[in-house]
């Protein structure tokens, strides 16, 4: 395919796009980008800034990737300048991702391969996030956040700055990290939750500002987390205390 | 109103418009697509797969209709399909509904006469919704769901794979069924809860896995029903404990 | 720039539109919209009704100003009239605001100079906010909603019909209030809380219908509001009880 060819989508003259790559129609692709070869990109998308999208990743319909921080919005807007034209810090999407229609990620964001989001997912700057990960429809990921691999982000999560996740965890729909402590009652520097590798939590949990959960610990749905666990142990309610460890003959 | 002369849509030749819907500009419609009269298609709204959008419905902005299942969509990717050629089980949107802007209905959904949704519903594929229901803002139905007639689902309300809801229910808002037990920790096949006729769910209350509100159950704001109840039973607390039943006077 | 000459974009006759504005493409610009100098609308964004835009401000993807509500929605659809048509009460969004991508603000909405909106919100009719007010990402609020300047509301925040908030309140990320006692189980007209100045809400706090959180007042992060409180009390739990005043030494 010949993307020049296509009617209605903007394709900047110094954007790479591979000749195997499909654009959809009413998309925009901006100078900086780099498409690879089986790259799909639906209607109404667009791509800015110095994003790569690697082979074979699907690009929903009016998906924004590479979106500008905060400083580069502005002096886009004040300057009016083309967005198309905006040259950001590198975004990565690696292979065979599926990113669902209207998922917006900031430039400085980094996806493994194998990677897939639902809708509406929202992933903001200085993120990385390793392969074979699911982000569910609705996430929200503030900026500044490190997720391992193989992590399942149900429904609606909120992992807030500052956050950091490991290998293998489940968080359930609605689950919620939290970062600041004082609400701007008092000083306070943000500071995330540590959520180790084999972690689950329950739909519609609350995880407080800075709490570790240590690795296999499993929080139950509707639960408040004040305190550290330790590892494997079972908590529940609100506050979160200890049910028990995980039985023996679980997985 | 010729649909094809309209600037900017795409209208494949196979589709059936009726001469008095209303399409706008940007659109995209596929070409298992039927729309018959009175229909009202906003800007940007795509429409794939086989749908019937039955006479006086509105589509608001950006609604994406008919969005492929999984493997419907991996096809389309690695093929580089147009997606307006795309066929799919039947999705029906009965007669005047109100489908605001952002919604995305994937395949095989049939959602029953004046049914209304808010912005940016999304609702997955083998889901049935009866007439007269409305469904808010940013609610999420995972697919595999039954919900009966004039129902009332607030917003940001979740509902995931194999929920049963009946009728005259009403959803408090960001309220949560839930499906998972073990979350990945141990073998368990996903149970979504059944929620009985005339349920009432407070705000941000979560229903576990499995559970049954009989009939006319009251939950209240911010509870976390770990067990059954009985008619007409009032709940509350995290676990949520029965309260009293519904007093005589009420409705 | 003269906006008549970019491509793939609609700007009706009547509009207002100043020539220091910036028109992204497959916009739409309604007959009663006023665009002041220095305002930036970004490729996809529609602006209906009679919108006034102030100087300065910037408008993301897909973002939808002046939509319409209910009643003149049935009207435009009925009679299949070009939404661009349409006329409202007025709308208006103060100078150097940052309406992010995805947002939606219905007609008689009214904003303050110097807010912010990140993405997905939806703001309903009849509500006044005031200046320097930051609305975070999926926030809704539902209509009929007063809310003063200086507010932070981070991402997911849930604000129904009725309710008001002061200044300087800040309501943390999926804080909800609510409105509805008796959820259709008995006759009751909506009320919503009263948030007054200076009120800090934890994570996933939920306040109850027509509940006043008194100056000062601190609410932990997953509580259940359930009574009135007094100036400067902390409250935790479900349902939240005084855990202790606010410290003297805190700001």
């Amino acid at each position: 395919m010949n993307p020049e060819r296509k009617n209605n989508s903007f394709l900047h003259q110094k954007a790479s796009v591979d000749e195997n790559a499909y654009i959809g129609s009413y998309t925009a692709i901006g100078k900086g980008v780099k498409i690879e070869s089986d790259v799909y990109i639906s209607k109404g998308a667009v791509i800015y800034g110095n994003a790569l999208i690697q082979a074979g990743t699907y690009i929903g319909e009016n998906c924004i990737i590479g979106h500008p921080q905060r400083n580069d919005l502005t002096k886009i807007t004040k300057e009016k300048q083309e967005i198309t034209e905006f040259e950001s810090p590198l975004i990565t999407i690696g292979k065979d991702c599926t990113i669902r229609a209207g998922t917006i990620i900031y430039s400085e964001v980094s996806i493994g391969e194998k990677c897939q989001t639902g809708h509406n997912v929202m992933i903001r700057e200085k993120t990385t996030i390793g392969s074979n990960t699911l982000i569910g429809t609705n996430t929200i990921i503030d900026g500044n956040v490190i997720i391992g691999e193989c992590v399942s982000i149900q429904t609606g999560v909120y992992i807030p700055l500052y956050s950091k996740i490991g290998n293998n965890v489940f968080m359930g729909p609605f689950s919620k990290l939290t970062n600041d402590k004082y609400m701007t009652r008092k000083e306070f520097a943000l500071i995330g939750p540590d959520i180790e590798d084999n972690v689950s939590l329950g739909a519609n949990s609350v995880i407080l500002p800075g709490i570790t959960l240590k690795r296999g610990t499993m929080v139950g749905a509707g639960s408040v987390v004040t305190k550290n666990t330790n590892e494997n142990d079972i908590v529940i309610g609100n506050p979160a205390k200890l049910l028990k460890k995980i039985p023996e003959d679980w997985s």
